[in-house]
C-alpha cells in the first residue's frame, strides 16, 4: 500500500488515497502504521476520500486506532495533497469531515501549495459551553490560582476546551506540572487543553500547548486559534497575528465580518514510501 | 534517494545502500532522517558499502548525528538486506564495522533471511577493563548498595560496559529511577549500562535494559550477551537461552569452544520509501 508521510506544524500524519486504495480496517491500519519503533511512526493515519456533498472527504484515526474528529493542521496537508497530486485544480476546496464541512482555501506558488488557509469556525466563549464551571458570559483574564500563585486565565472552545495564560517569559517555567496541574483541575469538568502565551508583539506571539490527555505537543492548532482569540479579548494583540509554535509558525486571524478565525499554515511532504502490509 | 527501514528486536534503522547512492555527510543526514515528527525517525542509519577486506561494509551514524561503531541488531538486518535484494547469495558474510570485522550466519527459509547469528566475540571480565572500580579478576554478584538497599551485581564488558542486576521480580519496580541511579555512580568511571534481568528458567530469561545516556530502550543486543554471560556465571542459566526484551527475544550463547558469545534474532522489513532530499 503506498502511503505520504505529511506535517504541518509539526503534528504529523501518513496520508492514503481512498480512491486507489481500498482500507478495511483503518482503526487497525492506525495503530499500526502509526508506531514510531515497529510502524512508519505518526501521530495517526489520514484516509482522503470521495465524497457526495463535498469535494474530498477525509477520515482521521489517531494512534490509538480510535477516529478522530478533524484537525487543521491535517486538514492543510489534505489540501496539499489533492492539489499536487492531480486530484483537483480548485484553490477553494469543500472539505467533508466528522467535525462538519471545512473550507481550504490554497495559495499556490510555482504549481506547489506554499500554504493553505482553513476556516475553522467561531469562538465559544460561553463558560457551560466551553465547559469552565464560571458566570458571566465569558471568563477573559480571571484569577486562577495553582499552588502559591495566582494566573489570569482565559477561556475559549474552538469545538474543544482551552484555557490561555498570558505568561511574560516562559523559558524557565516547568510547564509541565503546570499543564498536569491545570488540565483536570475541577473548575474544567471536561478536563481542557492548555496554552502558554507569551506576547513578543502585538503582531507576534509565542506559544507552547499542552493538549488533554497527550501531554506538550509540538503544535495544536485549534489551541492557536484560542490563544489568539484570547490575546484579542485582553487587547494584548491584534486581530491578525503570526504564533510560533514548537513546530513552526501558524499565522491567525480572528475576522470580524463573519466572526470566524481563520489559520494559514504550511504542509510539507516528509517522504513517502510502500507498506508490505495489507490493511 | 532510496531508503529501508528495518528493525531489529526493537532497534530500528533506515539502511541506504552505499552501492547505489552516494551519500556526503551522513552525520547531517542521520540526524534529519531519524527524526520522528520531521524525518522518517529512527535509531540512526546504517550505510551498507563496498569492503576491501570484507563482503560488505557497515558504517553506523546515530540520531544525533554522531557516528557509532556497532550494533549486533543492526548488523543482522545488513545481512538480511544484503541476501535478499540479491547483492550475495553467500550464508556466511564477513562484515566490516568500526569495531572490527564481525561474522554473520543467515538461516534462509524460502529464499527470506528467517534470522541472523552474529558472533559477538568474547566478554571481558577484569574490573579494570570494563571499567569498574573494584579489585580482584572479576566482579560475579558483589552486593552494591542503592539507597536503602542492597542489590548483588555482576560487571561484564561486551566491547561496552555492563552491569547485570538479578531480581525475582521487576514488574513493580521503578527500573527508570534505579538505571538513572547506577548508570553514572561512581563505581563505574566510564559510566555503563545496566540490564534487569528475571530468570525464568535455565534457558529463559527476561531482561530490561538501561542504556547509558539513552536511558530505557527496547533492545541492546550487547547487553543480551553480557547478560547471559552473568547468568551462567551466577549459575542461574544455561550456556544457551533466550533472552526476552521489550522489542523481542534473541537467542544467546556463550560458546565454550572458543569464548565467544553468538547473538541469534530476527531482523524484519518495516517499508520502504523515497526520502527527497539530498544527503
Amino acid at each position: 500500500m503506498r502511503f505520504v508521510k505529511m506535517q504541518g506544524a509539526g503534528n504529523d500524519y501518513i496520508y492514503l488515497n481512498g480512491f486507489e486504495e481500498e482500507i478495511a480496517n483503518p482503526g487497525v491500519l492506525a495503530k499500526e502504521m502509526s508506531d514510531r519503533h515497529f510502524g512508519i511512526g505518526s501521530d495517526g493515519i489520514v484516509l482522503i476520500l470521495p465524497s457526495e456533498s463535498c469535494d474530498f472527504g477525509m477520515r482521521m484515526f489517531n494512534a490509538d486506532g480510535s477516529e478522530a474528529e478533524m484537525c487543521g493542521n491535517a486538514s492543510r496537508c489534505v489540501g496539499k495533497y489533492v492539489y499536487e497530486r492531480g486530484l483537483t485544480k480548485k484553490k477553494k476546496i469543500m472539505l467533508e469531515t466528522k467535525a462538519g464541512t471545512k473550507i481550504l482555501t490554497l495559495r499556490i506558488k510555482n504549481k506547489k501549495v506554499e500554504s493553505v488557509c482553513v476556516d475553522m469556525g467561531e469562538p465559544v466563549l460561553s463558560p457551560e459551553k466551553i465547559p469552565v464551571k464560571k458566570t458571566g458570559a465569558s471568563v477573559i483574564g480571571q484569577p486562577f490560582s495553582i499552588g502559591n500563585e495566582i494566573f489570569n486565565i482565559t477561556c475559549v472552545s474552538m469545538g474543544n476546551p482551552h484555557v490561555i495564560i498570558f505568561m511574560d517569559d516562559f523559558s524557565n517555567r516547568d510547564l509541565h506540572t503546570l499543564g498536569k496541574q491545570i488540565e483536570c483541575n475541577p473548575l474544567f469538568p471536561e478536563c481542557t487543553n492548555v496554552e502558554f502565551v507569551k506576547v513578543d508583539s502585538p503582531e507576534s506571539l509565542y506559544m507552547r500547548v499542552w493538549e488533554r490527555g497527550s501531554g506538550e505537543t509540538y503544535a495544536c492548532g485549534t489551541g492557536a486559534c484560542a490563544s489568539l482569540v484570547a490575546a484579542v479579548l485582553n487587547g494584548f494583540s491584534h486581530r491578525n497575528a503570526v504564533l510560533h509554535l514548537l513546530g513552526g509558525d501558524l499565522e491567525i486571524e480572528w475576522k470580524e465580518f463573519d466572526n470566524h478565525v481563520y489559520m494559514t499554515g504550511g504542509a510539507e511532504l516528509v517522504f513517502e514510501g510502500e507498506w508490505p502490509y495489507k490493511g
